[in-house]
């Protein structure tokens, strides 16, 4: 319910924190926070992305970098409508500190501050020239001898790498990778990105052939540039190969295709990479300040060791080989794993008249896609959000105000309703023998995204298949081991092979670092993903953010960026503020850095 | 000035047309219009880009079309504010037709309609997948095992020309061709474009190495994907050419490269065409039922005739061939032509410091491009016009509702405006020698370029190299012959010249027609571009309209495509409207079907 008075409470509540700020006086301030408060920061206040829950963890916040911050002018956005229902106010804000423009997001429960959101917009004397303040692109007058826009991009291209050093160099060229590059070449940061695949978007080409983007075009879009209104809903992976060709091109980024990073070093003494790639078979050393990983947190194979896969006559592969159901009629396959990436292939194989099995080795959660878009994201990510003046950039906003602490609360009501209305499909799914959940606590799909990046599957019609047994279940049990023509399962069970297919996941994305830097850095680093919610596969403790995700890690200008479509735009946002501030030598002090938990 | 009062005054008018004509009443409509007005149809009621001026002109369309259109619900758009200021009151409107929706825009002055366009919007039952109705793109459940989209796209690609023939052929793959054919794929119109060039956009890769638009950014965008906010004010020539190369792909455009079409003929008996196309060495035969020549208004060089030009010891090459300054240095160029082309290219020139002459044969006009901007197109498209809430697709309809015939009328107090402002410069030009004009009715830049597509120059600062001297200035007097060396003027003067450059315009559409079909059917259609202003270079009687552009031609299934990049996005849509109608069978008489008064 839109209330006019609600803007007068949440400015309020924002000039009385502004006075208790700039007198530094937080036991003012921490008057204004309700018991039970979450305080999220995107950069503004701690060069980090960190969530401070509670009074104690505020204060401390604040008495480590208020002067430093020097926070002011914190304003309710007059563009946007503050709201209140149920007993919460809430609503866009902006504020100002030393060096930055920043916006955000407010909850007040009982007038108190439940949940704050405080983001860095832009950087002072350091916005990007848009609008307004676009570049010319034509040369006038005095500038007309000087080389043209295609020369200037040519003489870029001849020197980058061989007289020239990139700031930033970028390890891998999906949307993650593409994403960040294009907001550093608005950032004026000079960026490479090395690829071993040959063209931007082959790492989407070379997935198995019916692949399609499982979540819905309004939550994919690219920074800059947004898919047009005609775009699928659910884009084919070539199609988005093609958009990330087309968008690499356009925003005159840097990419090296067919281009194997091979290994790197830090120099601390002069804060410097030394990174070798192979660039199509020619050696190239690198120096840049600062080395970002965006190899894909699924894209680290990870196959498990089980007994007599030397033995097994017939062809494995990891889900990421795996090209399609061409040239598998008459062959009886496996599939190990019951996650997306399954769900596909058996789907495909299935429809192609191939005799597959899953092997459903503990329970997944299953989500109807039209549901998730009708209940999940539909809220902040649809045609519907759009006409009720919700924008791509506002709702990430939205959803990234709420803290992961009570992300699980937000979530669960909304998994209730879907729970209820599909019904009838989830009794015939678990009537076919399938294991069914809805995570520890009952939140859903994304939870298990966020903790574990795994556990679930976007049902696009593979459940259909299983109730109907066109893809045949093997549940309840692991596998044993593989004979030469078949799958042994631990209850006895004997699948018979000629192919296995293992969907079985992929590993921490510090791999990466061991595989490119040294094991030490990858132990430094730790674990990559998950928010320490001591649930399966996220063990403790809590983090309160994504473990070494768009932020500071333990190594010195190393760093972690992906994510799905949505992540990859959002976060880059931040993280590219954080490095240009680097390179502009304006002071970056990290507030709560993170520890190292665990190792992978 | 916003008036509340003025939706009310809109409604009541409209509510009264609707009501005489349902009650086909066509002397009680006429009581609604003011002596002096004018009905502007972009194909909703006359299947035409037509004007009606005065009530009889009106009467007769009416009589002619009322009971095949079937016009009612005239009402205001809810969603726009209608204004009232200097006694006229103003606002866009929505209606229905028999098989179409609506849009438009109306003025009243003294509560009767002075100007009213009407826009076919979409056809009824063939509305263009996109918003809430865009495609799905996966393949879900029961199609999961047909072809994918990859394999559906090259499938089509390799039929196309072979096994299955486009309804639309379009001849020319720059901006025009590029945006037609991308609202056809949307429309589900099969089209096929081929192009002499290799790749798109390769029409301006090829151009003189300084080109840029002269028009800026907001003015410029295709239908669909909009540049991006930090895209150039003036994109350099590459850059355009990239985003076309990238627009063809991602709008899965059929485009055939290296294509040169050799000849064409249509059958009258089953209208259709053959068109022979050279595709990269091989002959191949298309049977379109359309043809589309979208080869470029300004892409039939015209040189002219010169006694000498066979003796001429240098280089003469015509503007479009001159890839710009390298290589000229030392040597001495002349110049023919005062206009944009000559402009861009004597600048260049002058800044490598090679010795350039421009021979200024007859008065031209100048418009300062920051005077431009902020006079003539800034009110429309602009950050600041976007601010204000005029999308470009509002622009489009606010710049097409102003009739041809009163539209010298809006654009003299603009340009009387920037001569007043810019007063100073216009002395130091003609102290320069340079002749000046600002058109026969001191309407401006635009009516000029509406009315003969040339007779001016945008100024991004080639005009201050002729006011200080470096670029030479030969004014007044016409070309009269050329020797093994020089340029001799009609007034006895001798100019050296090394090389001589054309930058002499080109010649009228139809010619591509003479060369492609038969001089008959060029001279059937006529001229094409201009409005019969009866002023230099438009020779009356008066049309009313463009010639020829974007419409129906005296030619069965021959239509003529293109303009700048703001008349290619914008008219695409009615173009795409008439070939879609055509393609489904829903019959479209045409009312008015223009008459050939000139050649070319």
């Amino acid at each position: 319910m839109l209330d006019t008075a609600a803007g007068t409470k949440i400015q309020n509540v924002l000039s009385a924190l502004n006075k208790a700020l700039i007198n530094r006086n937080i036991d003012e301030a921490l008057e204004l926070f309700a018991e039970d408060c979450y305080w999220r920061d995107l950069v503004a206040f701690t060069w980090n992305i960190k969530t401070v829950e509670g009074k104690a963890q505020i204060r401390d916040m604040l008495e480590s970098r208020l002067d430093d911050v020097q926070p002011a002018d914190w304003t309710v956005d007059d563009n946007e409508e503050p709201s209140h229902a149920d007993g919460i106010t809430e609503g866009f804000i902006e504020f100002d500190t030393g060096v930055a423009r920043g916006y955000g997001y407010i909850r007040l429960k009982n007038g108190l501050i439940w949940t704050l959101l405080t983001t860095m917009h832009e950087l002072k004397g350091y916005e990007e020239p848009k609008g307004l303040s676009r570049p010319l692109g034509a040369k006038h007058g005095e500038h007309q001898g000087e080389p043209t826009w295609a020369e200037e991009r040519e003489a870029e291209l001849a020197e980058l790498g061989v007289t020239t050093q990139p700031y930033v160099l970028i390890i891998g060229g999906g949307q993650g990778g593409i994403a960040l590059a294009a907001r550093l070449r608005q950032h004026g940061v000079p960026a490479l990105i090395v690829e071993k695949n040959e063209r931007p978007g082959d790492s989407w080409r070379k997935r198995y052939k019916s692949l399609c983007l499982h979540d819905p075009v309004w939550y994919d879009h690219l920074p800059y540039i947004k898919f047009p209104d005609n775009w699928p809903v659910f884009s084919p992976k070539d199609k988005v190969g093609d958009w990330l060709e087309m968008y690499a091109k356009v925003m005159e980024l840097n990419f090296w295709g067919s281009t194997a990073a091979k290994r790197a070093s830090y120099d601390e003494a002069t804060q410097t990479w030394t990174v070798v790639v192979d660039k199509d078979g020619e050696e190239i050393t690198l120096k840049p300040k600062q080395l970002v990983l965006a190899t894909g947190m699924s894209a680290k194979p990870n196959v498990p060791a089980i007994p007599g896969q030397d033995r097994f006559q017939g062809i494995q592969q990891h889900s990421s080989e795996h090209p399609g159901p061409d040239g598998m009629e008459g062959k009886k396959v496996v599939v190990i794993g019951s996650n997306n990436s399954s769900h596909d292939i058996c789907a495909a194989l299935a429809e192609h008249g191939v005799d597959v099995t899953m092997v459903q080795r503990s329970s997944t959660h299953i989500s109807r896609s039209e549901s998730l878009m009708k209940h999940s994201l539909g809220p902040l990510y649809s045609e519907e959000a759009l006409a009720n003046g919700i924008t791509t950039e506002k709702a990430d906003l939205l959803f990234a105000s709420i803290p992961y602490g009570i992300m699980a609360d937000f979530q669960k009501p909304i998994f209730d309703t879907i729970r209820e209305e599909d019904a009838e499909f989830y009794r015939q799914l678990e009537e076919a023998g399938f294991m069914l959940d809805f995570g520890p606590d009952d939140s859903g799909l994304f939870m298990k995204y966020l903790r574990r990046a795994s556990g679930y599957y976007i049902d696009v019609g593979a459940s259909q298949l299983i109730i109907d047994g066109k893809i045949k279940l093997a549940s309840g049990s692991d596998v044993k081991e593989l004979t030469e023509h078949s799958v042994l399962l631990e209850d006895g069970r004997e699948l018979p092979a000629d192919v296995v297919i293992y969907a079985t996941g992929y590993g921490s994305m510090n791999g990466w670092a061991a595989d490119l830097i040294s094991q030490d850095v990858a132990d430094k680093v730790g674990k990559v993903w998950g928010l320490g919610s001591d649930t399966p596969k996220d063990p403790g403790p809590w983090e309160g953010e994504q473990r070494n995700m768009w932020k500071p890690t333990q190594q010195d200008g190393l760093w972690f960026h992906g994510g799905n479509l949505a992540q990859s735009r959002h976060y880059s946002h931040y993280l590219a503020l954080q490095l240009k501030a680097r390179m502009e030598g304006i002071p970056t002090p990290v507030y709560g850095l993170q520890e190292t938990h665990h190792l992978s």
